[in-house]
């Protein structure tokens, strides 16, 4: 099998497909926002499983989403992936309705990618607020 | 309101609530194994919502126990606490029945705390195994 | 003593002392090639005390200049300035006649800012190459 | 070539002769203490071009310690290494007559290590005092 990557509309279907399926990002209800090749935006609502006690997005789903938006963007380069390492920096609290992560590849080598995301948290009636930031490596499987 | 910590069985009742009231943790359903001034324990069974597509956890997931683990283990040193940053690197594939996160503050200072965790897949037929490794700074605050 | 950062052109004179006198930033020659508020580009040229047994820029000397680079950048929007954390992936081996670090502070807090540079491999006859990119957190002090 | 490791003594004699040959590594006299398994011990005396405007070790010279301890823990269980990412947090100023890094193998897979490291600030007539820890990831080369 080789690691050429597919079209970005069967990588759309095949991420959209993870969304609606069964395990964690199905829970989390990833929504596909924008797909480009080593580019991807994807957001979340926010509900009361989410949060932490302070009321705010829990860190462990701001990262998770970062995570998630990382190992998607090197998805529209190649075949399969696994994340290998990240760092993420929480910047203020991530209050809103919903979040919104960024992830564009910066570089990409035969066997991983770096990964830089931005993860937002978004509001009906304020601007997207920059909750985090991630550096990510992810790396090239199968 | 002073900064001091509060005893080790406060802090744990404290915890407690935490995992039994409402939030992320809380569906996490995230079991306090074992606390210590500087240390914590924790645990949590995997079930399908937890895992990716490869049908093991998902790396959101361990990042997030990770996480969690890192903060607890600060929050009795420290009266409230909020992770500032993390590195996670993925070491093996999060295979098994459930994840055990082993955290320990390798220095505290007076704004915030170095602590260190290890991620373990664990099972019943299986010794434990080391899955994910991270290094977090955890910010005192309040 | 305030806080508030002061002129540009007084920050400029600054690091350009820094780098003329003694110490570590002085020994590694650091050219300061722009400045701007919350952005900074430095270079150094590449010698042979500055490789590493394969030929190419030693690890930690790529680093270090990433690391001058995100608080130099942090210097022009905060008076005195402390590395508190970064993370650094190697994306390429440093191979050139010189090293060229570019910095730009994303957010800034009253405490810190989150940095990223990246840091590329440059020489007279090919294009600048990206070496290593870094994402860093830098204190606010005094 | 096959991967398998050298004897120890073969590894002792090879980083010896990267701290007396040219070089980075050279320049800072690194020092080797101890050589174990998956496990390395170096130490550097700080003179004033390892400084940094405070008067204590430049960051950038505590990293590239740490970087190459991690590097030479790994070359104890691997042929060629080379580091492809570090995170690093600093924790004290690093004050002293030298530094002393002490680096572990966590984890060893077939193409990577994943390495913490602590570096220490050392002097006569204080105890060692923890300045930096990092968490690296090293691959296997070659």
């Amino acid at each position: 099998m080789s690691n050429t990557p597919p079209a970005l509309e069967e990588i759309e279907s095949r991420l959209r497909a993870h969304s609606a399926g069964n395990g964690f990002n199905a829970w989390l209800k990833v929504d596909l926002i924008r797909v480009a090749r080593g580019e991807i935006d994807i957001a979340i609502g926010l509900r009361p499983e989410l949060l932490q006690h302070h009321g705010f997005a829990h860190g462990g789903v701001v990262g998770a989403l970062g995570d998630t938006a990382c190992s998607w963007a090197t998805a529209t380069i190649a075949r399969d992936v696994v994340t290998a390492t990240y760092t993420i920096q929480f910047l203020a609290p991530a209050i809103g309705t919903g979040l919104l992560a960024k992830a564009v590849v910066i570089k990409s080598g035969k066997r991983q990618s770096s990964v830089e995301a931005k993860i937002y948290a978004t509001s009906d009636d304020a601007p997207d607020r920059l909750a985090a930031v991630m550096l990510a490596s992810i790396a090239h499987v199968g």
